[in-house]
C-alpha cells in the first residue's frame, strides 16, 4: 500500500466497484448526470422491464412467500435487484460492490435445491439481501471508510451473516459507509458521498447510508446495517424506510471491521434496515430462532416472542398502547416538517380510545450526549487519526466535526472510562425510573409503553449538515431499541420556517438556520418508536397496533 | 479520621462489633479460646437452648413455611439467629457486626402483620439473611476491608436488599471480606482473620468468607455474598454449604462498595450462600420474580424459569443428563481428597441410566487466568495501593500475592484494555465452540449440559495459602454459573499423598507440596457444576436430578 498515493487506491476501488457493476446483465444503461432531476427514485422506471420493477418493488415477505412456493426463482429475482442496484449507485452513489457471478451462483443452486426437495432451505429462501461493506464477508474486502484499510478482507463471514445465509438469503450488494464510521452521513474518499434518492442534494444519512439510499432507491428490500449512535436509524429515516436498532446482545455484533475492537462502553449493534415492518420482523425472528447465543456468548438468549394476539387493545382483551410524545428533546428543537409529522401522528393516534398519548418530558439529553461522546472516542481518536493519516487522505468535514471539533472526544485514562461508565449507568437507572414513575397509582401495567419522537433535528439535511446526534445517539446511550418509520414528506406550504423563534443555545440555532423548505424538496419524514431495552418485539407490536387502529 | 493511627480504627471497629453483639439478649457466654478444639461447629450446642438449636438447623425452605403459617414467630427464629451468630463471632470471628435492635423491631413488625393481615408480607416473610458488609445498609458502615473506608456509609440499601426486604426478610447479621475484596481468604486489619469453623487453623475462605464462616457455624441459613473470582464459591466449599454465583445481569449489581466502580471487564456478582440447595433457589426466585430489571437496567429481563417437570430423565420423557468432568484444569493438580471426592460422585454418577458422564478437556486455563488477571487491575492497582496507604494499614500477604507478585497486574491504557477484551471475547467464543462440538451428530440436544469440576485446588488451605484462582475465576472470565455444594470432608487413610508425582508447573509444584492430610482435618470438600451463560436454572435442575437419582 505504502507505495500507492491515496488517490491510487481511491481510484483502484471505483474501478473495482464498476467491474462488479459492468458484470450485470444485461447491461445496464449510462446515466448521464446532466439530464437528471434532484428525485431520481423514479429513474429506475425508465430502465427496467416491468417485471424487475413489479419483483424489485415487492416486500420482503412476499418476495419470500413466492420464493418458498417457486412461484418465483430466486435467479430471477436477484437479477432484478443486481440490475436496480446497479442503477442505485448511478444514481446515489451507494455500492461498494455488487456480487453477481457469487449471488447468481448461489440463487441457481437454491432454485436447484427447491426444485429437488419441494421445500426451502430457510425462512429466506432465495431473498436477496444488501450488506453494509464492513461487515464481513469471507475473503472480500473490509475497509471500514478508510482508505488505508482498503486491503483488508474479512477472514470469514461475519456471524450475522452466516445465520443469514443459514436461512437461505442471497448476499448480492455491498454499500458505503463514512469514513470512520461516525458520520450521520455517508462520505468518504474511496468512493466520495452517498446521495438522497428524494433529494440528492441532500444527505443519504449514515452511517449505513448506503444501505439508505440503496432501499430507498428500491434496489434492495432488506439490508443488514449498523448502529452506535444512529447508523441504521438515520438513513433509514432519511430514505423513507424501516430500520430497527435493536437492543444490544439480541443480534450477532461479531464480524465487522471498525477501530476500537473490544470497546464496550457503548455497545454497537447491528440490525435490519427494510421497505417494509414486516421485513424487520422477518430479519430479527429469523436470525433470533437459530439461537446465536450457542455460538456468540455476549448474546442473551431471549427468545423473539411476538405475541400471537394482539399486546394492546380492548378487543384483545388487553390494556391501552400508552405512547410517550417526546416533542423536543431540550436541546435542538426539530424542524417544523418532523413537528408537523408528529402533530398529524398524535392527533390521528388520539382518535383512537385504545391509545393513550401522554407527553415525555426529556431528561438531561445533553448530559446522555456528553456521557456518549466522551465515551465513543476513549482513546482520544488515536485509531481514527492512524488510520486515516496511514494513506494520507483528507479528513471528511464530518469526521472533523465528530473527532476533532467534538469537544468530548479525549483521551482518557482507564478510571475515567470506569468514571464515565458508572455516570452512564447513573444516567441509565435514573431514566429508568422515569418509566417507573409514568405508572398511575402504582399499577406496573399502566406504565409508557413507547417513545414516539423525532428521529433527528429534521429530514435529510443538505450534505456534511448532519451535525445532530442528540435524537438517536441517546437511545444509544440508554441502550434501548428504537424503530423509524416513514411518515410524511416535507411539505413546501405547510412546513414553513417558524418566525421569531428564540434558539435555545447555539446548536439550537445552528439548526434553526438550517432550514428553509425548499432547501428539503422531497425529503422524508420519519419517526421514532422507543422502547425500554429488550422491548423491541414491544416496540414493533406498538407500530403495528398503531398501524391497525389509526392507519397511520 | 488523618487524626487516628490504623492501629485505632481498628479498635473502633471492633468495639463498635462487640458492643453490637454485647447487645443480643440473653447475654452470651464468654469462650475461652485456649479450651476450644479445632473444630468448633459443635461448640454452638454447649451455649443455645435445645429450641434455638433446632431452628438455626433448619433448612431455610422450612422455616419460611413454619414463619409464613405462624407455627414460628420472626422473632424468636431472629433472636436464635442473632444469639448461634454471636457465638459464631466468637468462634471464627466472621462477624462485623450484628443488628439486634432493628432486627427485632423488623421481626416483631413482621409478626405483628402477620398476626392483623394472616397472610405472609412475601416469600421471605421473617427469614434472617446475613450480608457481606460492603453490600450497603442504609447508613451503615461499607469499608470493602479498607481501615481507610471504615467511616464511609451507605447512602441507600443495596437494590438487592430492598428486594429481600420487600419479600419480607430480617437482616440480622453483617459478615467479614479481605483488605481489598481480592483474595480467596478473608483477612483484613479491621478485624484480623476470618477461620474456618470445621478446622480453625484453615481459612473460611473468601473474599465472602465471613459469611461461609457464619454459614459452616449455621449461625445464618441464608447469606448475600458476592463474586468476581470465587468470592462465594470458595466460602461456600470451604465451609461446607451451597454458594450459586449467577450468570451476571440475572441479579442486582448496585449498592456494593468497592474499587474500581464502574469497571465491566470482568463483571462482579452478588448470590446466595445457604445451607440448602433450596435456599439458593427461593433467593433466586424471590428477586428475579420482582423484576429488578425495571430499576436495574443493566440487567437483563429473563423469567425465573425452572421446569416444573424435571428437565431431564426417561421417566420425565426427555433426555438424559450429560455431564462433563473436568478433574484437572491442566494447570494445578487438585488435592487427593477433591480428586477422591470427584471419583466418587463420578461413580456414583455412572450408574444412573439417565446421566451420561464424559471427559471435560480443560482449554486454555492458563490463558484464560492471563486474561482475567490483566482485567482485574486495568489501573494497576491504583486505587486499592490507595486506599491501603491512606490509613497506613498494612498489606496482608494475600493482597501483595494478587497485586504486588501478580505479574499480570499493570496500569493499562484504554486500549490495552480494549484488547484484552478483545481477547477475552474470542476465549469465550472458543470455549462456546467446546460446548457446540459435544453435540452427537449435529444433535444440540446432545451436548453436554453441565461441568462438573473442582471448586479449588484443595479443600480449605491454612491461612494464608489460597493462592491458586483457576478452578472458579476460570468460570467468572467466562461468566458462567456455577453452583457450589458439599460432598465429602478430607479423609485421613483414604487422602494420602500422591507419591512420585512430577509437577506441571512451578504453580503446580507450590500446591502439591502444601497438602498433608494431617493438616486438613476435617475440611469439608465441595465440587462445582458450571454451565453455559444463562443456565443458572439448569445448574440447579442437574444438581436435583444428581441428588434424586444418585442420592449424591
Amino acid at each position: 500500500m505504502a507505495s500507492k498515493t491515496w488517490q491510487e487506491i481511491a481510484r483502484a476501488a471505483r474501478e473495482h466497484r464498476d467491474r462488479s457493476i459492468a458484470e450485470v446483465k444485461p447491461p445496464l444503461p449510462e446515466i448521464r448526470s446532466e439530464d437528471l432531476p434532484l428525485n431520481v427514485t423514479a429513474i429506475p422506471w425508465k430502465h427496467l422491464s416491468s417485471f424487475e420493477i413489479e419483483l424489485t418493488e415487492t416486500s420482503p415477505e412476499k418476495l419470500v412467500k413466492s420464493l418458498a412456493s417457486g412461484e418465483l426463482t430466486s435467479t430471477e429475482v436477484t437479477n432484478a435487484f443486481l440490475r436496480r442496484a446497479g442503477i442505485a449507485q448511478k444514481l446515489t452513489n451507494c455500492i461498494t460492490e455488487l456480487l453477481p457471478s457469487r449471488a447468481l451462483a448461489r440463487a441457481a443452486y437454491l432454485d436447484s435445491y427447491l426444485s429437488t426437495h419441494k421445500t426451502p432451505i430457510g425462512p429466506l429462501h432465495g431473498l436477496p439481501i444488501s450488506v453494509k461493506e464492513h461487515v464481513g464477508m469471507q475473503g472480500l474486502g473490509q475497509n471500514a471508510g478508510f482508505v488505508s484499510w482498503w486491503d483488508h478482507t474479512a477472514p470469514e463471514d461475519a456471524h450475522l451473516l452466516q445465520l443469514l445465509w443459514n436461512a437461505g438469503c442471497v448476499f448480492y450488494a455491498r454499500t458505503t459507509q463514512p469514513q470512520t464510521l461516525m458520520h450521520l452521513e455517508t462520505s468518504n474518499n474511496l468512493y466520495g458521498e452517498t446521495v438522497n434518492p428524494y433529494n440528492t442534494s441532500l444527505t443519504a444519512g449514515g452511517s449505513s447510508g448506503g444501505e439508505g439510499a440503496l432501499l430507498g432507491m428500491r434496489g434492495s428490500c432488506l439490508g443488514v446495517g449498523s448502529d452506535i449512535g444512529g447508523s441504521i436509524r438515520s438513513p433509514a429515516a432519511n430514505n423513507g424506510v424501516y430500520g430497527l436498532r435493536p437492543t444490544s446482545g439480541r443480534l450477532p455484533a461479531s464480524g465487522f471491521a471498525a477501530t476500537m475492537m473490544g470497546q464496550e462502553h457503548v455497545l454497537p449493534v447491528m440490525g435490519p434496515l427494510s421497505t417494509t415492518l414486516e421485513g424487520c420482523k422477518l430479519f430479527m425472528r429469523t436470525i433470533i430462532d437459530q439461537k446465536p447465543w450457542l455460538k456468540e456468548p455476549s448474546l442473551v438468549p431471549v427468545p423473539w416472542q411476538m405475541n400471537d394476539q394482539a399486546r394492546f387493545g380492548a378487543k384483545n382483551g388487553k390494556k391501552k398502547l400508552s405512547v410517550g410524545v417526546l416533542w423536543n428533546d431540550g436541546v435542538v428543537k426539530p424542524h417544523p416538517p418532523i413537528t408537523r409529522a408528529l402533530k398529524e401522528v398524535v392527533e390521528t393516534l388520539n382518535t383512537v380510545p385504545d391509545i393513550e398519548i401522554v407527553d415525555w418530558k426529556p431528561y438531561k439529553h445533553d448530559l446522555a450526549w456528553e456521557i456518549i461522546a466522551s465515551l465513543y472516542f476513549a482513546d482520544g481518536a488515536k485509531e481514527e487519526k492512524e488510520a486515516i493519516a496511514a494513506s494520507g487522505e483528507p479528513w471528511r468535514p464530518l469526521s472533523h466535526f465528530i473527532i476533532t471539533e467534538n469537544q468530548y472526544c479525549k483521551e482518557l485514562t482507564v478510571p475515567e472510562v470506569w468514571n464515565l461508565t458508572a455516570q452512564r449507568e447513573k444516567y441509565r437507572e435514573e431514566y429508568a425510573q422515569l418509566w417507573n414513575e409514568t405508572a398511575v397509582d402504582g399499577d406496573p401495567d399502566t406504565v409508557v409503553d413507547v417513545i414516539l419522537c423525532p428521529v433527528g433535528p429534521g429530514a435529510a439535511p443538505p450534505l456534511d449538515h448532519a451535525r445532530y446526534w442528540g435524537y438517536t445517539a441517546q437511545w444509544n446511550l440508554l441502550d434501548y431499541p428504537a424503530l423509524v418509520f416513514p411518515v410524511s414528506t416535507v411539505d413546501q406550504h405547510k412546513d414553513v420556517v417558524e418566525k421569531d423563534y428564540d434558539p435555545m443555545n447555539d446548536q439550537d440555532r445552528w439548526n434553526y438556520e438550517l432550514y428553509a423548505p425548499d432547501k428539503y424538496v422531497d425529503a422524508p419524514v420519519s419517526l421514532q418508536l422507543v422502547g425500554r431495552r429488550f422491548d423491541d418485539e414491544k416496540i414493533i407490536e406498538a407500530l403495528e397496533f398503531m398501524k391497525e387502529t389509526a392507519r397511520i
